[in-house]
């Protein structure tokens, strides 16, 4: 892959968490013209739906959906992901390569064995950090030229964390959830007693709700976000009720 | 005053509060032809130095400074301003004329004596809601057509309160610097042994760090802020180092 | 009144608020064979819909809906519900009365102008947290033998506020909109534009998904819940997934 | 060992853990004739007192006196204990076969070397996090049938972290310092300066305290309470003073 | 009362408050040499125990207990304490006279309405809090030289509220406890059914559990502590175990 | 290395971390004729400026300038520390040589990749605690008598963690900036473009602004510190304005 700029780098555990943590935003930024990439760290084979194989036509197809690229899918265990030098050194080679603006990432801190903290999800949050920091080092052994990345944001939050910003994606909701049912095998599986599309939809709902938009996906910053133009935090809002 | 829509109401208990906690915010605004009005709530007839009628004066050079309109002064009492019901009437009727898309306000929640949480600045905050709330209801019986407030944001954060974004004003830090310095009874009193605009530089300069730009104006949004383009989060920033 | 036993007392500024933020709960209890009592502190005449007369209506199908008594209306003014002390000897009287063993409030705390700190509702939850005490002192001079209240719960919790528990109401879910639907000149108005019956919907899924049921209602408990049995945090749920 | 169903299964880094975090809520549930296993991860063989033989002795005394079952004991290394793939596994076995709806864990978060965040504790926590995670998942290669626990809540909180509720022990008091007076080359040993039995009674008596009972133990629930029936909370409990 | 310097102004709502919050600390401090001020805002009158006569012979014998004085009793409203202008001018006064440099003063923020959120604990501190600020201000019109106090520390922590410090009160506990007691009609009342020198000795003992010493008495400071000699940080402490 | 006793012993990652974070202290503490020592755990020789020689250089000229003893410089890999049984041992062995009553170590809790939060500072932190857990047992195998450590203060605290105290190191400034511009490569390195300086300035500001002195280092206690005399709080500090 030539080294190409990208502008948002999503980075999920699993084949199917960049559409449920980050989805509906990368449709807003390709939708705006931006370019943006898909970073899997393991192929999801534990899942109780699918296969390896299967997930993987599943992620190809959401992400034709979604209008992202997938830039590099890793095959590091699903269930036993673990931060290791060796991952961050690999991970940060693809962030020169795409050279980011905004990575969207895992939230990075262990809670129970839900989704919000899989363990999964908390080494590929924590893999994604190191990574960065890595890929701005001069002198760090891998290819590339060093990369800035400007902001990580979290997704995945955990119980009792809550959202500093929410993306509103009231807009993109019909195609976010059409890159969803592209992974057949998890939310669409008859196997499977849960609706897991319309638990999604309340998720989307909830943090709209929060931040008064229909629907949105909510992030942690951990630093302060930086603004230019205050006005932008209200742009295309009407006031509330 | 007849109705006119402004884009930034920023409220203050003293004359001189939102240019300490707006200031860099609203100059910024005004260079980007954005209309910004101005509301102060007692004359800080109080204040170690100055007097009523050189605060008004000193309100008014600063206001010049900065570009933004002085749509009221209230003679509420310094040092003893109280959250009331005809207070709340009476700022409601500001923002209805007004008509802010963002409100700019002291935080509303009691700590120590000192400058962030001094007991005008934490009565501002509450008036200031709750009038946001008032200009909102068709049915309370002040002039004007109801208003809805888009966002409102708190500055003057007490100790141990960490701002969800910060604004950067490093383009207009000189500009800030003399926006200050129009409160000369307040800042470049010889009689004051504290050296007033060290302490407020290093408190732009604080928020900078925080968010990694040189001066910044930190504030607080106790609803998670809404996003369109999350791009705007990164817009005109490098990476991190 | 006759002195009478409740097991719950459910508080509210205005007609809706108990059913908005307990009214699942409520029916859940009167289902159970508890004694369920109503006390609003307003008439909710500023309400962009309805009048006092209106509501009181609504009020009165509202409770009829949940099977729970209106102990008490006040008429303290809608918006300009203030805690004094006479409103709090008031209430003790009300807590005298009726000795609920729970009493549910309003969370007590500032946030900005919106449902869930409405000025009104802040008042309510600082008037019930002290008429409590005052109820439980021999020689406060009013009516009734003193009573001790076990436990306050808080609704109507701000933004960033996580709920400690959320009691399941999935399998009165219908019955709760009914009893919503009661206040029809609030959330079946014509005249306004949004659709609260589904963003109440929203609420309810979104606190079952915090503690995964399919509807629920949170609140804030300021001191640790004293649990005897602890298995009863888990009766009647299913593992997770 | 067969598989069979426990309401509870307490997890220890140490010989004696489950006694000090949760010993007086396994008394209670034994006694309302609950299944409770125990599952200890090292054999505490670096503790000041006692050895790895001595300390499996006193666990079993303990255990007696408690009621419950010692399920499984590792040799995973005392003060060396941490998180791996084969250790989740490993536990991940031992859940299906107890099957228990509720897990009692340490708090997963390091602070300091103390007691409440030991690192074995930590680890003991993250382990059994992951673990619970593993055992529900139906393609994992590890015998037993797939089991989902309802709950795992957290005991040993560090410095700063509130429990979300506390178990009234009171009625078990007597009976729990039995239980931890059996650990006696730790609590009763002559060599040590310090008494022990005297802090953890005044452990119990802060927990109680907060909770409003005599005695108590505290856990964190990192996801909100499900409650059904919200009077639940205040069973057995008198109005507060 | 001629001007006199003070090295703690302890202040509290009723008789007994100081004692229960702060008095170990003060029993410390005078046995040092150190000069302690006592001022009380209501004269208890509604306790359960006791009258506004006997209660303030309590306090007198307290006092002498303690070896403080009582610089000023205020007749304000027991139960029914509020932060108005006028009071906070009359303790402003007197903290004029008495030039304290550490202020010790109630939690200024509501919980639930038990003993350290009671209504009148929470209006205490928020007058001690802005009659400190005025004390500072040297156009307010009372009496004496502007002083300002360099800081507020905070006793009667509500549920949730973790101690910034505690203070190790273990070599005065005895004294401690005949200072309690000395407020007979409060803690050795045969007419109430609890046991309050237990109950206040488990506080002192879990404040000293978390720091470490045998009795401490715990508080909060809003502002980060300044410290000079980070060694006074842990002097007369032995390591941990 | 003979056995000493230390007052304070700072742990670094990198060659200028405990000149970053505490050389202020360290300087304070020197000169009031404490014993201070330093470790550094990697040699840092992945910094974009410098190499392992030269940071070694500019480590014992910057340990000069402070007065302090590098007792200990470890070669455990920049960029890629991590926790482990055997670095905990070798670090406890230093602990158990070195006896000191405080350790200053980096904030143990993962944030964003900067330099507060850099993957090899939170291992430092989880490092140091871990080891000065094992320093304090009899039994662990490595040699020197068991050593308690009085209390560990974190530095380096990421954004959003307030400190809960501050030391003072105005009087010591010009001492700092000349200890921390002996790390000539890091910090006057003309291939650099930031004004490192200028932001280590800032940020010594922004803590002596919290807490009321010029400049200041600002570090968190995990458990709430214990204070024998309250006044030391205030030593030397005037009232606040």
């Amino acid at each position: 892959m030539a080294d190409t700029t990208y502008d948002i780098l999503s980075i999920g555990a699993h084949p199917d968490d960049i559409e449920v943590g980050t989805g509906g935003v990368l449709i807003d930024q390709v939708k705006r013209g931006r370019k943006c990439g898909i970073v899997i760290l393991t192929q999801g084979e534990m899942g109780t739906g699918g296969t390896a194989e299967i997930r993987k036509h599943e992620l190809h197809a959401a992400a034709k959906v979604i209008g992202a690229d997938i830039v590099k899918t890793f095959d590091w265990g699903d269930t036993r992901l673990e931060d290791s030098y060796d991952k961050r050194l690999a991970l940060a080679t693809v962030i020169r390569q795409t050279r980011p603006r905004i990575i969207l990432a895992p939230y990075p801190h262990i809670g129970h064995g839900r989704r919000q903290s899989h363990p999964d999800h908390v080494a590929a949050g924590v893999i994604a950090v190191n990574a960065a920091n890595l890929a701005s080092l001069r002198k760090v052994q891998i290819e590339g030229e060093r990369h800035l990345v400007t902001r990580i944001f979290h997704y995945f939050l955990p119980p009792g964390v809550y959202p500093h910003f929410v993306v509103d994606i009231s807009d993109h909701f019909e195609q976010w959830i059409a890159a969803l049912s592209a992974h057949e095998s998890q939310f669409l599986n008859p196997e499977k007693s849960r609706d897991y599309i319309d638990s999604l939809t309340t998720m989307a709902k909830s943090f709209g709700n929060m931040a008064r938009c229909r629907y949105g996906q909510g992030f942690v910053s951990v630093e302060p976000i930086q603004v230019k133009d205050i006005l932008c935090l209200v742009e295309g809002q009407e006031g509330y009720r």
